[in-house]
């Protein structure tokens, strides 16, 4: 039985990429009591150095296309500009931060993604494993990992990687060492019976309860991944997962 | 006595940005035998990212004046491009590497430089400590680092820093726990009474020697410095410095 908790946030690009709501972010985070690891995205930033380059940004099925000049431009923005960024202001916040891509210290490996009906997505990876150990042995000395959206292959090559999924596999992989709660900071308030009404809100959903929810057609579109990858994690060990405010538990 | 030896090993930003010499790196970096930190530059990548985005590098001194802009750029050359692709490639390589900026469990902590002269550097700092204690933990538990030329304040704020300094100050931090060498890598064989004869090169200096040699005037303009800051490290208890492959001992 583990008793020490320890949450695993994600956090979208738009929370990262202006002043005020990074500001908030970190003040925020630095108040989460307990070990702790942050996983971010950055896409919106990324998407306008691309447009400064010049370089087209293609979206497939809400995945970004990563060709060699995608691939440096989300390498310098996720590894270099967001995750540097936020290190540097949790370390202000008292925070012992350590940015993260996949291959650092090999914590997440993955491989370059199939064609999927003849869609080359390019330099995107698949994760495959976390290293639960190592994350561990930082966070037990005192660290808190800082991840930024990418992995590596085992043969030199950084892969873009859906932070969502790193968050996922992070979060499993440190479920056997902690109680852990994977929280999905969220746009809204959490998982609503209808969108456009605020007290539709629901606050707490079981599997049972997510098998209704979808056979009811309430929960459908892009909550259905988002659910499914929260009870996969549920299913791997992970106590409670959070999308906004809604508790997703065995 | 410490018996356990130490490379650390300074490679500047031209071995870094084209593929066959940083292949060349990655292998010859590996071979070294026992553990091992290195600290790499970036500035071409810099100098060339800011003129695709149309932003005016500016040089005093030989040392880069870093606006908010350009703060943004090295942050994402220096500490995404890079450095992650050298982690990647050292992982693939067998090294255990992590990639990590001064912020990162806040190893070298730095201040804004001053006014000199009138000059505004702007965002560059200079070096305050670095952490000996962190490093040698890590190193200790099998991981490599892989440094990159910045730095932060404390106060949330990153700072472009010299990677020379920041090499001589990690090699003093870590000689009181290694027999440290410090390398700094070299585009000529090493210190030379006569830049343009090969066959003047000195093999070995020690204090009193570049007394003498910089009384001669052997030794000037760039290699002072250089050398000055080798024979600070070897006062602070470095075993030995080599530039190329020049040895400075006390």
């Amino acid at each position: 039985m583990n008793t020490e908790n320890l949450t695993v946030l994600k956090i979208g690009g738009a929370v990262v990429e202006d002043e005020p709501s990074l500001d908030r972010l970190v003040r925020d985070f630095a108040a989460i009591p307990g070990p702790k690891v942050l996983v971010h995205g950055g896409g919106r930033s990324a998407t306008a150095l691309a447009g400064q380059l010049g370089v087209e940004t293609r979206m497939v099925e809400g995945r970004r296309v990563t060709d060699d000049e995608m691939l440096r431009i989300v390498t310098m923005v996720y590894g270099g500009l967001v995750n540097k960024n936020i290190v540097a202001r949790l370390q202000a916040a008292g925070v012992n931060a350590l940015g993260m891509t996949g291959a650092d210290m090999d914590i997440i490996r993955s491989h370059r993604r199939p064609l999927r009906n003849g869609i080359d997505y390019g330099w995107v990876g698949d994760v495959e494993r976390a290293d639960g150990q190592r994350l561990a042995t930082l966070i037990h000395e005192g660290t808190t990992p800082v991840i930024a959206p990418l992995t590596h292959d085992g043969q030199g090559h950084l892969l873009n990687t859906n932070a969502d999924t790193m968050a996922q596999t992070v979060a499993c992989a440190l479920a056997s060492r902690f109680r852990v709660t994977l929280r999905f900071a969220f746009e809204k308030r959490g998982v609503m019976r209808d969108a456009n009404d605020p007290k539709s809100f629901i606050p707490h959903i079981t599997e049972q309860d997510f098998l209704r929810l979808r056979d009811e057609g309430v929960v459908y579109g892009g909550m259905l991944p988002k659910l499914e990858n929260a009870l996969q994690a549920i299913r791997s060990g992970v106590a409670e997962v959070r999308i906004g405010e809604t508790r997703i538990t065995a």
